[in-house]
């Protein structure tokens, strides 16, 4: 192949790279850009009163192309639920491992109480049932769950608790427990709301310490 | 009316009311018997994995029969379930009012873990989510829950507890989320199945003292 052949070729290869790297950007935005209403769309109401033609509506675009992104109703749910998900796990993730692990502790309940407050709807509707009992569904809440309980276990790894978390299966059962208590109690405490947020999380931090100790870690009172 | 007619006709409406009583008991007694077999079978398998043919062939009765009893599957299972709870709540109250209430709680624990394990599959996929979803499903599992907070809270009136726990609201939040904790914790014991029954009740018990402690009442460690 002559130089300047060769030459056009490579700039034609490049600049198809570049279009479909940039139509997949576009794809992936306009993804997010749906799943995003959709998430806002999900703490305001619940899942049967949503439907992909008020989500099409909402974003201004044909219900064709909502479902050329989402097959399903129900596929988009997971789809926003996940990212609800991984945004609760990223919200309560303090990235400072200076502090001591009680005020990190606290920063993720707050962070955490902010959410489900945020999300209420959409919250209550998914523990009290709703469309929790489809198995993609059941997986993201558990998803959510078991890394808690891991990052628990990681955060006591550095602690004079380690080798008694390592060795212990009362640990897991009792951390299972505890994230039961945090869901029911928020639960309870969204519907209500009657109770400070403020003492819910002191009251879910003190609980912490007392599950762990009920399993027989060595922490004082 | 003669007296000797008058005689035949009292007799005869006696011997109907009679009839009438016998009938509607055996149909009590069937419909009993086709529950309790039901619930044997919920125990031991998955809602999904159990049809009308099934329980109509273990009953040794026609699926006519059963049908005649219960709509539909679903109307069947909401039935057993209904008996699950009640039998739940009787087996976990201990007629022994002059017992300590530590001491009846913990026999209270004790049964309840006997009945998770006795029923473990059903249990976890009720948990899990499962039939969870539909509306009756969701308001037998509330309607036990509230069942528990509302015999803690009037046990607690006979305690000094009493005043504190009329006034507050934390209490409930706090005993909501324990029991939340009680279900998530019997959900993992029954899944993993390596931790020691008498452990898991003395760290539910310890858990309701710290949550009402959490929750401000006045009990000393």
């Amino acid at each position: 192949m002559p130089p300047g052949r060769r030459l056009r070729a490579k700039v034609a290869a490049v600049r198809g790279r570049v279009k479909r790297r940039r139509e997949r950007l576009e794809t992936d935005a306009r993804r997010a850009q749906l799943l995003e209403l959709g998430m806002r769309l999900f703490a305001e109401r619940t899942y049967d009163e949503i439907s992909m033609d008020d989500l099409a509506r909402e974003a201004g675009v044909s219900k064709g192309l909502v479902y050329h992104y989402f097959k399903t109703k129900r596929d988009f749910y997971v789809a926003g639920l996940r990212e609800i998900a991984r945004d609760l796990l990223e919200k309560t993730t303090t990235h400072s491992p200076d502090l001591p692990p009680a005020e990190r502790i606290r920063r993720g309940l707050d962070a955490y109480l902010d959410h489900v407050r945020a999300h209420a709807r959409a919250f209550v509707a998914l523990m009290r049932g709703g469309i929790g009992s489809d198995p993609e569904v059941s997986s993201v809440i558990e998803g959510v769950r078991a890394a808690y309980v891991d990052r628990f276990l990681s955060d006591l790894m550095g602690t004079p608790l380690a080798a008694f978390a390592t060795s212990n299966k009362m640990i897991r059962t009792a951390l299972r427990g505890w994230l039961g208590f945090v869901e029911a109690a928020s639960l309870d405490w969204l519907t209500h709301d009657d109770v400070d947020r403020a003492r819910m999380r002191d009251m879910i931090l003190e609980l912490l310490l007392a599950t762990l100790r009920a399993a027989g870690a060595p922490i004082t009172p």
